[in-house]
């Protein structure tokens, strides 16, 4: 992985950055709506345990198995009862060293700290479109979820190589908390930080608010910073701990 | 339809058109490739007819069918084969007075148009995105689609309401350039097309342009002037046309 690739990776991230805004500026057009939360609530014939949300999510990634999505390390599926790829997608070669890119998948936790993060984003109370709501909660689940893979495998490895025997040595004694110190870059945490406040504003700067809900700053911020980061971080060591020499 | 209905018409609109901006510059971070959109070259096993546009659309639009979708009047399908739905989708009282929703269906044309714009923002060239760019292409189109039909229905019922007898007499005459005439808005118009072309640039200001691409607002200007706005106003005739007392 040259110096190339790392421009390449951290540029990556902030596109991604910018795409988990926009998702969530869309899924905050619509109330909290619990009721497509709800087991059982969902009204979908033949499949009546499951939530609204939980269909969704499930159909959505049957369809996007098909087109071969999950081919790419950072698009990892919550289920995983999925059919196989329709078609074949190539994927230029990662540079990653590991055998099942499903030894970093952290979808039940990112999808656990998502419900903690809508009623901080949305309108309280139900407006009936539960529908268009988990539509869109299935773009920016899939949006954060894209990041915080991207992150783990990608800088996990360029981190890697940048010192592979204070890493090997780490690897070999299974030292997670030396392994999540030695990986964490506190400067390049902060960074991230103001560019996340800086781009929910300017995104939503004079957006005529009687026509938009618009979203603040402070809970995407916490979001980042609570969760996005340490996940990325904690995804970055498991990649570690399931690397292995090709 | 009181003047609160007219309000909500209004701003929905306005909100509509800013999801097709966030949509636009969602796209047009892949490059043009070409080869999705050619037939017979998606590579997708068990059907090798359609391109992969094609056929995402298709899988999409079979799983949008199933949770309701189509059941709202704004929500026009492409494809005409797909299944019923599974849950039952409480739209509320439209005011509509139609038999038929795809009596004002416009897909084709949006479609057709599309594919004229997408030069005019995406960087020509190929990138071996294909699998991402036709899944926003389907969000892109979704959400054109969406403004175009719910302009066509609502705001042609509520123009209808504000002037029965005018109406009803170039209705019965079937008299579509009179029809045209009398529901075009100039100064409405030249609003539209001015509050797109802050938004373009609104929406991208201060954009790190080393990470993402970025859409001029002239394509988009065009756009709306000679495409989405006069396809809305041929819906409103399609839907005077075809509009029944119950």
């Amino acid at each position: 992985m040259t110096r190339q690739n790392l421009d390449h990776i951290a540029s990556r991230l902030e596109s991604l950055e910018e795409s988990i805004i926009h998702r969530l500026i869309d899924r905050a057009q619509w109330h909290l709506n619990e009721v497509a939360y709800a087991p059982g609530l969902s009204g979908f014939t033949g499949d009546e345990t499951r939530s609204l949300f939980e269909l969704r999510f499930y159909h959505h990634e049957k369809m996007d198995a098909k087109f071969g999505r999950f081919s790419a390390p950072e698009e990892r599926p919550l289920n995983l009862d999925l059919p196989q790829p329709q078609r074949i997608v190539n994927i230029p070669e990662t540079g990653l060293h590991i055998r099942d890119f499903n030894s970093v998948n952290i979808m039940q936790t990112i999808l656990r700290t998502y419900h903690v993060l809508l009623p901080n984003i949305c309108l309280s109370g139900d407006d009936g479109q539960y529908g268009s709501s988990v539509e869109h909660d299935v773009y920016a689940v899939q949006a954060i979820a894209r990041r915080i893979h991207y992150g783990a495998f990608y800088v996990a490895e360029s981190k890697f190589r940048a010192d592979v025997d204070g890493y090997t040595e780490l690897i070999k004694k299974r030292d997670v908390d030396a392994l999540m110190k030695k990986l964490t870059r506190e400067e390049v945490e902060n960074k991230i930080i103001n560019r996340v406040k800086n781009k929910v504003k300017r995104l939503q700067a004079k957006i005529n608010t009687l026509v938009r809900n618009t979203i603040k700053p402070e809970p995407i911020i916490v979001y980042f910073k609570n969760f996005i980061i340490p996940t990325t971080k904690q995804g970055q060591v498991m990649y570690l701990l399931n690397r292995e020499e090709r």
